[in-house]
């Protein structure tokens, strides 16, 4: 039956969370920042007292969902968490929430044997270490994630064998950190695999690797900036020559590679999205607090119509999407991430495009500050504007979804012929 | 406790909905059409002999939400066979659930007498009587509810007096067909009322009449056009001169009429979205059905990436705006139209423009037969276009949501301040 | 070297030109209205008294620009006269520069013999017959016009047999206009032809036939409405069995059709975008007077900031329109119709874009009355709607501006390979 | 009479400047960027003997309108020039047409004394200096340029007294250029004046002032970023403590600060508007060669429609902004400044709105390359999005542009009482 109320224990860890931003996180972000900046690759004494006092709180590990490893709250049941913590990357990090270590933690629960859990999950879960997923390659269209050019061949080729990764990565967030200590790292295995056969390889040929952050081999290239923006954990592009990684660091079996990482994707993007409505809702009130207190030509900036409208659309279009990402949560949680696939495609398009457009207009009610540092506004922009490319551009999932409804809509064949033509299978985006 | 499934009542009858659609309703709509061009003025046998089967079926009054009256179901029950009646005008007939009748029933169920029920009610909820409702007029700004000039006066000024009507109302639908028995009809009372006080009057001016749809002094000026198409039942400019009503016509109290309009309206814009999604569902199908067939220059047009976001951004946008109103449901089911408000005005914008939009697209893949009578299209267009306006046009809803935000976001003296000035209260419009 | 002043001449007739029609035409308006309601099917007496006066005034066939039968006013020239006819059908017929008349006798004064120009045209630019053109097909995408199913044969088969027509054409304009003597209309001729090659048919398979308005085996099967309005010169869908017209009545030579409707089109289109500015700028006076004089909420509606914007819009867009057209029209008297084929396309885009958007929000400012009668608005956008698919929709003219600017940004074989493969060439739609 | 083709002059210096910047500018660039970083705050002899270069070639002060003070090309001759100079910073400076210094010029010889073109203007001039224009605050609405708080007063009173200027600015432009030898500068200086009659004051309360660089008392706060860019030349934030300069450091009459303010707005507007036409030149071409390269599942990303249409419209968009920019120039040119107002208006929204539009989907086409610096289009975006913002937001322009066409519409009193009441009139915007 229909209902729209939010579970009470998820309502009591918000109130909790939100006082703990307030008392506790706002008050520790000038320090933290000028640690950082005083003494970059440090970790700040600051953040590791607040993730004390998360942990004491049982603000600890909240988006992990599997009971055994973490509070077990369902999806719907976070969602209005990583709201919370949508805008304050500092409390994403107290709180042990952080992307991209939260989601490589779920695959790794999924997936990673005894050995990986206790090697690399329990100490990312204990708050001791971070790390990276490294999937994003330069030639390679993002949005095509079945044709990495990055290479796993084992040396020698016995099943014991180790692993020589080698290729180029890019847009790699975390590695930077300095507890960062993996890379969960996608790379194609096809060219080993004697049980490939040619037409189910495309989503056969890669496998996930476990790379240790300071394996020999592995270079940083750069930090790449977005708009201008440099991210202290970094977006980096990496190179890896002749990494050697030992025969266990192979994540689940071989070939198995992209189905990690779409599963892996699917609970990230959802996430993304989770925490851009919180962005768009700070947006929002940062926009109503400007428009209530500037006058120009005598009149209050609130009192003007064209003002209004955009403030009244920003109120629809976050309560749509929140709706919509709601909704995505909870087909996850009653029917699995597979059977919310079509509803994730949806959510990244509208959500990034929704929040892209409020704080856009939060900005232009801004004049000039917005565009400065002195709202968080233009760095939201530049994240938010990028998201609408990173793990699969806006257009791609807009296809999926349109061939989704005409497959449902039309049983003729001249549709699926016309697909099959394009070389086109429902999985690549979903 | 989040849940998005619907409750299996509604699930069952909405299958039982369409299937009467298709097996019965459909197969008469050519009769029907031919019958109403032969004897204008005169109800055909067919749609009796339909709604005998629909009331068999259990089909009837299913937007009657009082069990006294009818069965019962809540809005969110009722919400999926809104959406499936949407596209159906001979279905809404026949199930009994046509506007402007059904909501007037509403009204009168909430705020008519006994004598009143008996009258009016009673043969509207059997299917022998139809109703219109008479607010809009020419002179008045329809988005403005509380400044209306049709006056209705005491004829002597005793309490059991009669009342005289005067004025003209335009956009008053319903009122050729040939069932309607009468007219819900809002005037201006004040200048009678000795209670009136300066402050309060401004919603306090106004009273509901039962007017007789043959009442002497009442005559139908012309039947409106909406972007050329004319309604059978009609969008009528209506001249009240010197009409006498009892004075038991009167519904509910003196100076009550805005209230009970408010309400009324509250229930007419909800089940006018609920509707409007069937409609954008149904051009939703019709679009891909047309991409899936059409080949231009040596393409399926569902192939072109322009037109494969048309039917995506559809997807997404009818599903966020079907989330939307079962939500604004779901708030009048547990805690009354009044706490649904705010969110009444976001949909009656959120659907409209979606179903607009879709429409439009549709019309767009169709080409030329989109704009011409060969797809329902082009009439949808002209119903969906004009619902922008109608019960408050766009902006003035948009207007009332960013008070409303910019009033909880700020407390401000300011911003209030600026309201005041600009005479705007909250009630307006919700 | 760059010049935005008119012509001394054009102005003077722009003058002149609004004198008559506030003059003359707009008095006249009723009482032809009521004639043809009262006769259908009889041309009014006054219509020929408007005539003969725009005749003796000078204001007669100005759309002509071979000085040898008309005024030879450049593009340029006419362009400030047809925006101004724009929004009278009246004054396009009392000027005899009504469509699609007009158009066909400039094809004819290119293309026609002597005596096809004595029996057709001239009683035509005498004001005495008007004239249609019959291209589009229901099973054809009209964006595709190389591909007609309509066939012509010769009877016989020798040069100076009779030619059979046989196909159905829908959406012919001014077939039902009392005056209308021939269809010019297009046909598929390439199963006679002997010197059809493969490679080049595509272009070649058509011709153009001047059909009498009374041939045998012509019949009207029905008018069309652009949403709902049906046009008394009709938008017919008409059928052609065995209709036999002589050798003679062959336009040009065998195989030249599609030259000459592309010639044809390219005029046409440039004189609808010009007539249409005309419409958006009488939509934006309405708009700007009627926000001028309604006040709602204590407020003029002209003085609120959204509609405001939209004013200022509609101003920049019209006058980037108007430049945009007047360009175009430049090009066709320095270059010839072929140097501003590209340019034709930009503005069929864009000036229909533009006017349906101003006409939109026009409607919306006038509330409930916009989408009626009452004022010309309704009626305008369905007419602008049906031309953003007409004579080829958006989607065509925006992929043929694309593909001229990838091939000359882009000099790579792969852009030219794909387009190769798409079976796509420069020439359908330009 | 309309002619659109470019003065042979302006064709001629076109061509040789393209050249200058193929052959000359664009191999110097990665050299003065390192010289830039390796020595901040020096200018690197390249960029001298750049200017020397350009000078020789009589590429020089192209801007210049004046023919006393340089080449005297019209503004329509001028604005090819300025759109191929609007991708190269280091060409605007190679060229002495970089803003703010070339529009400063343009006032000086107007405004400027023979004392203050000796010293100010003539070395600029000859390329030995640049200079910063301080208008805006951050305290103030820069839409709203009649109401500075910075304060200039007369030290003692007398005429031949020293000014005082005290105050805060930001957004100010150049002054970190190592060649910055004086900023002018606007300061209120209402209190003094004793001609000020109160209802003429809000135009007459400012007076320009030229402030040397090395002036004491002025601080540079800091260098603003505009999203994640700095620029080198800054965008600052200034304050003047006691900031002293004699009697003749006052440019033109006191009190006539405001018209000195906006009639070089206007130049440096126009002048805004035609580089950033090359901008999206630019990025159009980027956008086509990396469709034109880019295969994604299988099909080049210029063979997709969605990305035709943004071309398409990008083509139409760019040439309908440069049309109504160089009508402005035009209007410029025959009438004056003034009598372009209201166009200026027009084409500061139309060409930034369609510039931000046109990189943002270019941004989109080459995927996450396109938000680093491994192309200028994020920077460009950056750029431009703040041009939104700068010199008046949109919506001060568009309330211009609705206000004068609703008074040129509309006669009525209700209109002109309404904007009396909002205080508004005609002068601040335009």
């Amino acid at each position: 039956m229909i209902n729209f109320s939010n579970s009470e224990r998820s309502d009591a860890l918000a109130a909790q969370l939100r006082a703990f931003i307030a008392e506790q996180v706002e008050p520790a972000e000038a320090a933290v920042a000028e640690a950082r900046a005083a003494h970059p690759g440090e970790q700040p004494a600051e953040v590791e007292r607040l993730k004390d006092t998360a942990q004491k709180q049982g603000l600890w590990n909240l988006c992990v969902r599997d009971p055994q490893y973490g509070p077990g709250l369902s999806m719907t049941e976070y969602a209005p968490l990583a709201e919370i913590l949508g805008t304050s990357r500092l409390a994403q990090e107290a709180t042990n929430c952080d992307a991209p270590s939260s989601v490589n933690g779920d695959a790794m629960i999924i997936y990673g044997s005894d050995t990986q859990k206790e090697q690399w999950l329990e100490p990312q879960l204990a708050g001791l270490t971070r790390s990276a997923f490294a999937m994003t390659e330069p030639q390679t269209a993002s949005s095509d994630a079945s044709n990495m050019t990055m290479t796993a061949e084992r040396d020698g080729g016995g099943e014991g064998a180790d692993w020589i990764l080698n290729g180029r990565k890019w847009w790699i967030s975390g590695v930077l950190h300095p507890n960062c200590a993996y890379l969960m790292t996608v790379a194609n295995t096809e060219a080993l695999s004697e049980h490939t056969d040619v037409s189910s390889s495309r989503h056969r040929r890669h496998s996930q690797f476990i790379v240790p952050r300071d394996a020999e081999g592995l270079t940083v290239v750069r930090n790449l900036p977005k708009f201008g923006y440099l991210d202290a954990d970094g977006h980096t592009e990496l190179l890896f020559e002749n990494v050697r990684v030992p025969a266990d660091a192979l994540l689940g079996e071989e070939g198995g590679g992209f189905a990690i990482g779409q599963a892996r994707l699917g609970s990230a993007r959802v996430q993304h999205c989770m925490r851009t409505i919180g962005v768009a809702e700070a947006a929002l009130t940062l926009m109503c607090q400007r428009a209530g207190e500037r006058t120009t030509f005598g009149q209050l900036v609130s009192s003007r119509a064209n003002v209004m409208d955009w403030i009244a659309d920003a109120r629809i279009e976050i309560d749509a999407a929140r709706l919509m990402t709601m909704r995505t949560a909870w087909l996850m949680d009653e029917h699995g991430n597979k059977a919310a696939a079509p509803q994730m495609s949806a959510i990244k398009v509208q959500v990034m495009r929704m929040a892209t457009t409020v704080v856009d207009r939060a900005i232009q009610v801004f004049g000039a500050a917005g565009v400065s540092d002195d709202t968080p506004l233009a760095r939201h922009y530049a994240s938010l504007r990028a998201l609408r490319i990173a793990d699969g551009p806006d257009e791609v999932h807009l296809m999926a979804i349109a061939r989704r409804e005409l497959r449902s809509q039309n049983a003729s064949s001249a549709q699926n012929e016309q697909d099959a033509q394009n070389g086109i299978t429902r999985e690549h985006t979903s």
